[in-house]
């Protein structure tokens, strides 16, 4: 566990909506969060054995059961690459049945089949005398640190993830699926920051957790100062561009179209810290609310009234605005508290310097 | 007023559901159809003069004020060429707050903005201490009958054919948006047919009108027949392939999203007739659902209860298949309702000619 | 190999175009196909362990390096569910750089997994010096007859299906993918066709593949007979309405963006056999282009010559009319040439009757 | 024609890449912009009568007949409310075959009408014995200010802007379809920009034209610097959260698909100024590239050579950063350019203050 600073550790204030108490995606009720983080040997790449510098991450809409207990959510794929598994149905259908994992490229698959054992696991009438499940996986390419070709990630390792899942604080940086992430040059990860709009807005709260895998050096921007030309020179050279996954979760009563509209604005997010969506990168954002729940099947009835949001001019703005703040905190605080990695080919990928941060932007 | 039959009148029976009572999207409780029909002048094309063979038909999905009580919509651009106005926020926001027009290729702008006037005149708060208006416009390119130039509908006309809306029967064929239509080199325009599910489904009606104006005359099926074939070389050789419009009403309580897949299902009904959605085509559903109305704006509340459709899985289905009867019969009934024209260039198009059918599918 | 015919054997024609010499999808050159068929234990479900009653199927679009020359490619989500992978990225880069499999529901993770094993294997440079791969994975559930739960599919079996491929003849009916499949209460599966468009049109090819495992029995229309009706009672009692794959393949020199268009008008071609597009269902088009190779990655050069397909709206007429006609005579062919199979707890599904057919067509 | 600077006269610098020679759309060869401007009438609002404060603004992509020699375009619907005419033919062809018009919401259609009769003018052929045409018009609410319902963009206006229109610098700030524009609470309208990309990566050049009419004062962002809630209290008090349209212009030879991606990029230049992406708001980027141009129609060839981008990771990731860059600024410049406006009911909107930016960015 690193004891580098966040953002509001720092002085460091985005945005004008207060965060949550945790300043975390799990101060939206319920939310759990679970990582398994694999560090395995070093030295020269051995395409298949190692090193390994991967993980992945869990991240729980509810503590119940999620297939009969579905999320309202939307997804928006910003940059439509990479192997992210199970988008499509939460695009038709408005909706997650599944804890969502954040894994790396090559083991998306082997983690959605994992995912899969467990829901069979809770539900053994799934494919049986139900229908089947649709598990959410997203990625990004950590293979300038890790063996990629491993595919790394066991069954094993998601359900310790899945098990690990817990509400209240979270760890950052270089943990679960943003073990082996490097953002703009320097170590990056899992990151997270909330939002709660005012009581006036419906008191709700937003909560966003990034596994942040992109950006050249000269682009970083933290607060506003284009951080990355002062740092210029120090960060790793990776040419290749990464990859980002946001998720994003509200206790707001948003119905799918409405989540993908928020998960649009979480791009606006990630534009704040120099962002321009590199041509081979994946870019996606993926929402849920909490408070939507939805039955798996309801033999029977077919009408019924569930809470909605309605006036959604005026309700969705602060939402917008809440996400768009979360996701530039989350962005920070995944460089701010990952420390410097070793990996493959003895790369070494530096943690972000704090001091130039500091004197950039006038920081205690 | 024609006295041709409608498929039934043929004893032409295509798919499983009953129809409504009117076998009509004005089946749909409350949905409202109104035509102006503009037929002037004939012989040589003069570009911007005439002969002019067009016309105008609104679609009211409720008689109230449809601004302050919205109708909740979906859109499919299966084909998405053509000058459609408004579908851009009724995919974001999952609502249409206008009646629908259904006119020619080059007057859909005229028309949308006769349909400010007249929204304008029920709502003067527009654009003053509230939001704009989005007119929602579908068209075809009426061109082989019609000075497609002249931009024929007035402004009068589509305040005119907004007045004419009216419940129960209504006129099909070469009236309306229909006027100046072909299919399959037939003379064709409006059409309508509608769909009760069972009870035990929800006992909802789906009602589809069509604006007919597509197809090669070698691809007419009716029935399962493969007709065009039959009739070669009897109906007007038009090489532009054109376009088509389907409306579908139901009183099933959907969302945007159901609404949405539900607009997608209009198109296998086409197929059934022999669509292959030619390239030059516009080819767009629109749906809407007239239970699920939504205030304009709600100041002070941001959350409510509201009916929803639940069971997906088990709900949508026989709406489904409602959908792809109705279109189906609404093409053909399409066709059927149409007399022959003379138009532009004094280029005829016949009707459908009724023997052959009733021969190839041993109709009474 | 059953001896069961094809829909031509029997005399059925289906559309106006004339097939290619192999009415298969191999028509198309350079591409081939490949099976491997599961078919193990009997009896009652034993949830991991069998019966089994799957397979795999790969449509390799040409026999080189597809990492290194990549397909011009667009879907069609029509149905958006289920668990197909990698159908994000054809869209957002209009290409396909793997073989395409179709398999089970469940399995659809382990062939990607596997699918990626075999393109690490041709290109070694995956995610180590070049960027990650994407599997392109579709699936139906074949719970019906097989225990999904034990996702038998394993690496071997795709390894071995990609082995198989071959141009030429192939196999339809329960075989590979389509081995548990059921479509409107018959056995069915894999079916093939192919259309040639006139000279004068660019003398292109279309070809069809189809796994067909969707559609309630009396839904079931041939050849524009509602045959379903006539079999009421004769087919298996399936109320999951199942799934739909359809790949489409062209020497047309076609974009993704055209492409895109062409898959679309797959799903005119499945409502000509009486789909519905049941809500529950996932219903994909993938259609690529063996014409418009494009390499993996070009240093040095931005700018090139390629050929492509000008003169949209006449030349794409064609080959719109040929994917219709050629996806409805896929899907009979999977009907026809599928013979009954017993599966799980010793549900028997019966293949379709041909007497009835002959005679509501009137056939040989 | 305001003396005010633009960012680069205050030493302002944003983003790495250089500008073009005017550092306007312009710089793109070819790209002519024009202007009309109607400020008439004063005092309070007369519904239908005035004050006027609107205008239209026509970018020509290029002098040529654009009807035969169509620009590859695509657009993003980051926001899809509003009134946008043509949107969705460019998204099915991936070309535009008009110059675009930005002008105020409810005069979208008349816009529309009237570049259609300008069309016409050109290619009489329209409709007749060709196909009709897909004017594109986007447009904001600049009902702060001006009398929307009065719809006083005629037919007149349009046809001025496009003979205005012209190579060289252009007019920025009230001009335009930025004539009545607020954003941020000061007076905003028409900015521009371009970046070239090294000759390494082909030399090209992007330009942002923007329409700005969007933004709540306390979100403003100029060079990183949170200046609006520096300025708080001194900008104009609207709710109304407005509207914003992009239009992207490039000299890449890139496609349809490839200008999506690039104007999805776009909204990552407008985050940079503070851009939440309001729920009321429609926010649109349209892209086109002069190089890729496309006959009307080809009649007996269907296949040709054209030049087209490839290595499309490595071309595309520069472009991506200079419409990031360039549209930030436009943004910026429109701020700049703006002098204060008193328009309906005298409302007072004023000009951003020159002096707290120099100060908060330590400019000269």
């Amino acid at each position: 566990m690193t004891d580098r600073p966040r953002a509001r550790d720092l002085g460091l204030v985005l945005g004008g909506l207060p965060p949550g108490p945790l300043n975390a995606i799990t101060d939206v009720e319920g939310v759990q969060v679970g990582h398994v983080t694999r560090i395995e040997g070093k030295g020269k790449l051995a395409p298949g054995h190692g090193p390994v510098r991967t993980g992945v991450t869990a991240i729980v809409p509810h503590a119940g059961d999620l297939y009969r207990a579905k999320v309202a959510a939307g997804v928006h794929a910003f940059n439509g690459l990479g192997k992210s598994c199970g988008l499509e149905q939460v695009r038709e259908l408005g909706e997650i049945e599944t804890p969502i994992l954040l894994t790396n490229t090559l083991s998306a698959w082997r983690a959605a089949d994992a995912l899969v054992t467990a829901m069979l696991h809770a539900s053994p009438d799934i494919g049986i005398t139900t229908g089947a499940v649709n598990p959410v996986v997203c990625e990004v390419n950590d293979g300038y640190l890790n063996d990629l070709q491993g595919r790394h990630i066991r069954e094993q390792d998601v359900l310790e993830a899945l098990e690990n899942a817990a509400p209240g604080p979270l760890e950052e940086g270089s943990v679960g699926g943003g073990t082996g992430c490097v953002a703009f040059g320097f170590k990056a990860g899992i990151g997270t920051a909330s939002r709660r709009v005012p009581e006036s807005d419906g008191g709700f709260t937003v909560g966003a957790l990034v596994q942040a895998n992109f950006g050249r050096p000269e682009e970083l921007i933290v607060g506003g100062a284009r951080l990355g030309r002062a740092l210029r020179g120090l960060g790793a050279d990776r040419r290749e561009q990464g990859s980002v996954v946001v998720v994003l979760a509200t206790d707001a009563p948003c119905d799918g179209r409405q989540l993908a509209r928020l998960a649009r604005r979480g791009v606006l997010g990630l534009a704040r810290t120099g962002a321009t969506g590199a041509p081979g990168s994946g870019d996606y954002v993926v929402a849920f609310s909490t408070t939507h729940l939805r039955p798996h099947d309801v033999e029977g009835r077919v009408v019924a009234a569930r809470p909605a949001l309605l006036g959604e001019q005026r309700a969705l703005g602060p939402l917008f605005q809440a996400a768009v703040e979360a996701v530039e905190e989350a962005v920070v605080n995944s460089l701010l508290r990952a420390e410097a990695m070793i990996g493959r080919d003895d790369r070494r990928v530096p943690a972000l310097p704090l001091e130039p941060l500091r004197q950039m932007l006038g920081l205690v």
